[in-house]
Order: structure tokens, then sequence, then C-alpha cells
């Protein structure tokens, strides 16, 4: 069928030949047909940048220098995809791509929370298009649905499980009863986790995406500096199983919400009512959960990284640049889902103003009148106990865990409560605390 | 904020002003600064069309007529949204809107899916757009998902829960132990079922929903007439038990599958797996689950009907209409996902040629032999059993509820099998059977 085609192809230059460089270029060979089908025009690659060959990928007859400069600059090339990740070559070439006319399409999360406000800018001032639906949860074509299919509603908030080593890690200790060190050494074996696995475990990589959800959800301009990020390698097996006897789920989270102070962003370890259906996404996959005014609630489930899921949103921004490369600059999809001028400076708000519900673990000493200390405690701060669980003492140090929900309090409240709890003589080492979303 | 806005407003009239159009009407009301935040500029009622006032929806200051083709034929109506319903004046009003140049938004699927083909040629002559994002599934963007977010993709298969209805009685049944006739009455008592069911609970509405969905996904053009429909009108709560203990939830499904022979398409009680994702989608709420062969599987999840749901997909919708109005029709997203001449010829298979395994309840008489003689009827047809459950004699007649589930196996061959089954001395009635799907 593609000899109907009157038009010419047009011409792509990939940037990166790893995982995903090559997950693009086969996604694009093999469904060249039904590519064009659809876009009503073929997608050609013309130039290939990779410094080494990708055994995954035969690229004969394909162009291929080692120089990402060449492909930037090369006049052929119509639209520059890249993919060589994080923040300093992948600027250089994205920004002269921009200069250079092209339009960009990117899965470079880092690249995109940290400096997006300036690429989009450039970007604006050359009449070129950004589009990066690859840099937040894979195959799943989610910023698509909140800039463009939830694009009625004013979204009071999202909460996403967008790293799948963490979530990957998280299912293991509750399925399997297993220790979080444990189970990271398995990710690292099977390369779902990094030999340094700081980026996946500690949030960053949640943090850099949730940033750029939160940002085409509400309005504002990209602000990853001011993202609260809280890890997962604190969290023991028994934390997990309390959650579990409580009714809840402990998922690595994103949450944005809008309030009127302002917007919480925060990445932490997060108990969810085990009945809610992002609380049984397990394993590997991604999930992000939206609620707008109109729509309700809505959730995207997918492959959150991996070759060919990415690939398969990297080729969806290219069919959606191609069709927008004859469309005046004014008519498209802003970047960030609301017109530049448009953004608003409802502030980021630091944690200790953000709001939840909490389970606190606290170890206690095993004699009656803990309960009425650690009571009293809270209900002077204006923290309302929801239920309290306490274990007999197993340990031989003779301390009994004592696991309590709270009602919903601001953050600063709750770390004065858990300063003093710690003060008290009962108690002994840290409160551990984790919060509690109702995604309700 | 609106004031910065130098474009002047798109003018929209609304034909029907009942659940749907009274939402719509309220969202771009409420929401209007936001909206016009995204698209870049107002989108405003300039005429509504009501034969009845809607009491959750103050429309002063907005012209009413009661007359249809007068907002069909107000030139200053740039978009006309479709919310009549039903196939006759509905169709008409959109036939006349495109005659009259104007670009259509409607959440009509039984008009798109039996008269799409002649609806979306005629646009394409007069190069006007008509979106139905709010056709299938309510408040999900589950169109622009396939249409979009899955262009590289060759999609394998798509399955969804796409009746609230009939999810709502399914998930009752298997929640309480109730009967189907039972939680009718109650559905319909609560709103959620019309007075004659029928559309819902015989799977129409679905398989109007599946058609839309199969040929957005396939390149193939609507064929409601070829869709095969079963209802869940003869599922009892012995089966829903079964079910379970199998490890299984029956869901009323549209399942779509390409095969080398042709397409499936078929809306029925399926068997899934209890810990997929999409088997804990309960209540009203749909899901579409989408397997690409890039991308893997994703899921889609939200309310699938409602006033304000409903109208968030129209005034997405919308916004997309108000960028793309000025773009090249030959640039804009194909109203099929397809090109128009690349649409193929794979054909739709009867449902005698599709593939599935299946649940299979026998009752038999309570002694020994009845399994060989099963078992030797199903092996001669080369129908591999997975499984066998008996129970004890629980029934005052003596017989006994034999559970089966097979293998893979063509529906004629299955067919054949049963008919031989129930002539069978041992077997009492009908066999019944039930379609399983891994969904993996």
């Amino acid at each position: 069928m593609m000899e109907s085609f009157s038009v010419k192809p047009v011409k792509v230059g990939i940037c990166g030949l790893g995982t995903v460089g090559g997950g693009t270029y086969n996604v694009l060979k093999r469904n060249a047909g039904e590519i064009a089908r659809r876009a009503g025009r073929g997608i050609e690659v013309a130039q290939i940048a990779a410094r080494r060959p990708n055994s995954r990928c035969d690229t004969s007859g394909t162009p291929v220098t080692a120089d990402v400069f060449a492909v930037v600059n090369n006049p052929e090339v119509d639209i520059v995809i890249e993919l060589i990740g994080g923040y300093t070559v992948a600027r250089e070439v994205v920004m002269q791509a921009i200069e250079n006319g092209k339009h960009v399409v990117t899965a470079n999360k880092a690249l995109i929370a940290v400096h997006g406000n300036e690429i989009f800018a450039r970007a604006r001032d050359k009449g070129v298009i950004v589009a990066f639906e690859a840099a937040v949860a894979g195959g799943i074509p989610v910023i698509k649905a909140i800039r463009e299919g939830l694009s009625a509603n004013r979204i009071n908030w999202l909460a996403g499980i967008i790293n799948g080593t963490g979530n990957f890690i998280l299912s293991e200790m509750r399925e399997k009863g297993r220790a979080f060190a444990d189970v990271l050494k398995e990710a690292q074996a099977l390369g779902y986790a990094e030999a340094d696995p700081t980026f996946d475990v500690e949030g960053i990589d949640a943090a850099h995406k949730l940033t750029i959800l939160a940002s085409i959800a509400f309005g504002i301009p990209l602000q990853f500096d001011k993202a609260y990020t809280e890890g997962i390698t604190r969290l023991t097996s028994a934390d997990v199983t309390y959650a579990e006897a409580l009714g809840y789920r402990i998922k690595h989270l994103g949450v944005a919400r809008r309030t009127d102070k302002g917007i919480e962003l925060r990445v932490h370890p997060t108990l969810i009512p085990a009945d809610r259906l992002i609380a049984n996404v397990n394993g590997v996959m991604n999930a992000v959960m939206v609620n707008g005014d109109a729509a309700g609630s809505t959730l995207y489930y997918g492959a959150g990284a991996g070759m060919e899921p990415t690939a398969s949103s990297v080729v969806a921004d290219l069919v959606d640049v191609v069709r927008a490369m004859t469309t005046d600059p004014e008519n498209r999809v802003p970047h960030l889902a609301f017109q530049p001028d448009e953004l608003s400076d409802h502030p980021i708000l630091p944690i200790a103003q953000c709001e939840s519900a909490y389970y606190l673990r606290v170890q206690a000493k095993d004699h009656p009148g803990v309960l009425a200390q650690v009571a009293s405690i809270l209900s002077e701060r204006g923290i309302n106990i929801e239920s309290v669980m306490q274990k007999e003492a197993e340990e031989h140090d003779g301390l009994v865990p004592m696991i309590l929900l709270t009602h919903r309090v601001a953050e600063q409240r709750m770390d004065d409560a858990i300063a003093a709890l710690e003060a008290l003589d009962d108690v002994a080492g840290q409160v551990m605390r984790i919060r509690v979303e109702q995604l309700a």
C-alpha cells in the first residue's frame, strides 16, 4: 500500500543507539507500513549517531556516525530524536537542533524536568516542537492523556507509580516477605536496577517525571528543585506486613495536588488502600491516576520502561510532529499543556506545609501507659488517631511495635509530634513515618 | 488572565440538553478560564437546542431553541455538538452540519458504529472533523490513546469493560452472591440501567463501542453488523462462584483480535484470571486494555458514563477541533486513525471461526463414567482439557455440576462438542459455555 503516498517521507535523525534508540529504529523499520498508513506519509531514518553498534538492531543501509552533531546539523534531517540521556551533551544536542529549526523528540526526563523551561522558550522562539511523551511512564501515553484528553478539566491531583525498579522491589517485599537490600540485589542482577541505584530507589527519577506531570496538569513552570523526594531504602518488611494487616499496600508514589495555598509535589513511600486499582499495579509496571473535576479519576497503566515500550512513545510523538509540521505554531498543543503566557505562579509548597494522613510505627517499651502518652502527644497537636495496632513483644529487647494511623494533618505538625514522641523515655529509636493517601 | 487572548472565541452550538448536554454546558462554563488557557482562545456556547430545560443546568444568558436545525443552520455556530442520541434526528443533524461546513463533536456511539463510514466520507469531502471521543468509555480518553498514543504499534488485540451497567451487575453478583435479575432491578432503581435494559445487558451498547475501537485499532471500516453479541442474562451466581474458585472473574467483555484469517469482534461474558488488573475493575467503572507489538499491554480506566465524565471527553474534542480548525485537512488525525484510502479489507470473522478457551458447566448424573464420556467427546474433537472440577451433588435432582476449563479451540469445534455432550443420556439440559481469555 506504500506506493499510494504522494507526499515525500519525513527524515529523522536518531541520536543515541542504546536501549531506546535501538528500539526506536526497530519499530520504525518493522512497522513502517502501519505507521505510514496512519501518518499519511513515511518516516525514514536518514542518519544515526552512535558511539557503538547495538546488537539488537540491524542498521545496515542507514548512515551511522559517531558525531551526534553531524545528525543535528544534517540539512536532510527534519526531526532530531534525542536518546542520549543526561543533561550535558543531550542538552547541547536539543538546543542546537532547535537553533537549526528542527523539531525534537526526546525521552529524557531529567533534561526536561531540569532544563525544560529554557528549552521550550527557545523552541517557541524558533517555532519548533519538542515532544517528550517517552520521558514519563515509557509506553503509556499519559502526557497526551493529561495534556489533551483531559483538557476540559481542572485537575485536582495526580498520583503515579512512575519508577519500575522501585515498584518491583516493593512488590517482591510484599509478595515474598523479603528485605529491601536482598530484592535490590536481585533487581540489579536482572538488569532492572543500575549498579548505582540512587536515582531509582531515592525517588529522583520519579521526581523528574512527577515534575513534568505536575506542570502539564496544573499549568505551572517546571520546578524540579522544589520537589520533595524520599526514597524506599528505610522501609522494612515489617512495615509492609503491618500495612497489609491494616488493609493497605505500600507504593513509592509521586503525588501532585493542587491546594488553595499552593501545589504539593512529593515523592515518597505511601500507604494506599489495597482495593484501589493502583495498589494492584505490581512488578516493573507503571500507572498514573489523575483526578479532574469533570472526568473524576482516570488511570493509565502499562510498561514504564524498556526498549520497545519507550520506543512506542517516541514514534507516537514523531507521528504527532509530522502532522503538526504544517500547522500554525500558535495552534499546536502547547509544550506544557497551557499557553506559555498563561502559566500560573501558584507556588510549590515546602513539604512542611503539605498535608496527608500518616502511618506511624513507634518502638515502645512493653508496659501499660505508653499508648496514653503517645495519644496525648498527638491529641495536644490536634492530630486525630484513626486506628492503633499493638503487637505482642517479639524482640529480645522487650520493645513492642505500636502502629498508628492518623487522620490528615500538616507535615509540620507531625514533625513536631514525632520529635516529642522520640523524646519519650518509653520510646526507643526513631519513629517510622509513612504517608497515607486514600486516592478516592 | 482571559483578557490576554487576542483571538476571538470559537462559537459552539449544543444539540440536546439531557445528561451529557447539561454536563457539557456546565463544564464549558465552570472551566472556561482553564480551557481557554489551554486552547489559546475561548469556547462560547452560542445556542442550545433543547425540548425541555435541564434542572441541573442554568442556561440563562444563552439562547435556547426547541429546533435543533436552528442550531445546525446558525451561521454563528462553528462547531455543532450532537448530544441527542439515536440514529434518526441525530443523523440528520450531523449530516446537515457537515453539509453546512461545520465541525461536529458527538457522544453518539450507535450513530458512529452504524453510520460512521458514511458520515466520515462526507466529512472528508467537506473538509470538516467529526470527533467522537465521548462515544466510547465516557471520560476515559481511550480513542485518543489508541488513535494517537499508540500510533507506532501494530495492535494485536484489545479487550474492554465498556458497559457500566453490565459491570455493576456482575460486580454485585460476585461480591454479594446475588442473582442477575435481583441486581438488575436494583440497577434500574439506581438509574444505572434503563427500564428496557436490552441495549446494556445483551451487549449491544458494548458492541457499538467495540466496533469503533476495532476500527481505529486495526484500520478497518466500521462493521457493527458483523459483531458477535452475547448478553449476561444467562449467567448464574453459581457460575460466578465456580469461576472464582478456579481463580477467575467473569466480566462482560468486548474483545477484538487480529488473526491471520481475519478479525475477531465479539462481546460476551468472559472468564479473566483474577490477578489481571482489568479483572479488578468493579462497579460502573470502565476499562480498556490494548495490546500493541511495541508498547505491550496498556490499560485505560475511568468512569464510562455520567454527566461530567462524558462532558469531559466532549470538551476535550472541542479543544482538539479548535486547534485543528486552521490545519490542512490532509494533516489532521484521520477519523478512523488510518488514512481513509488506507483502510484494510481484512474480514471480520464469524463467531464460529473465532478461537478462545472455554469454561463449560455440564449438569451430569451422579455416577462414575460421566467424566470419561465427557472427556472422550472433547478429545475426539481435539479439545484439550486444562482442568476439571466436580462438585458434590447438592441438588434434589441428583445432578452434579461438572466444571471444565479447556485450552484454546475454534468455536465451531466447541459447538460440535457441546451438541454431542447435550446428546448424552447422562447429561441434563444445556451445557453452559463461557469463553476464557488470559489477556496476558
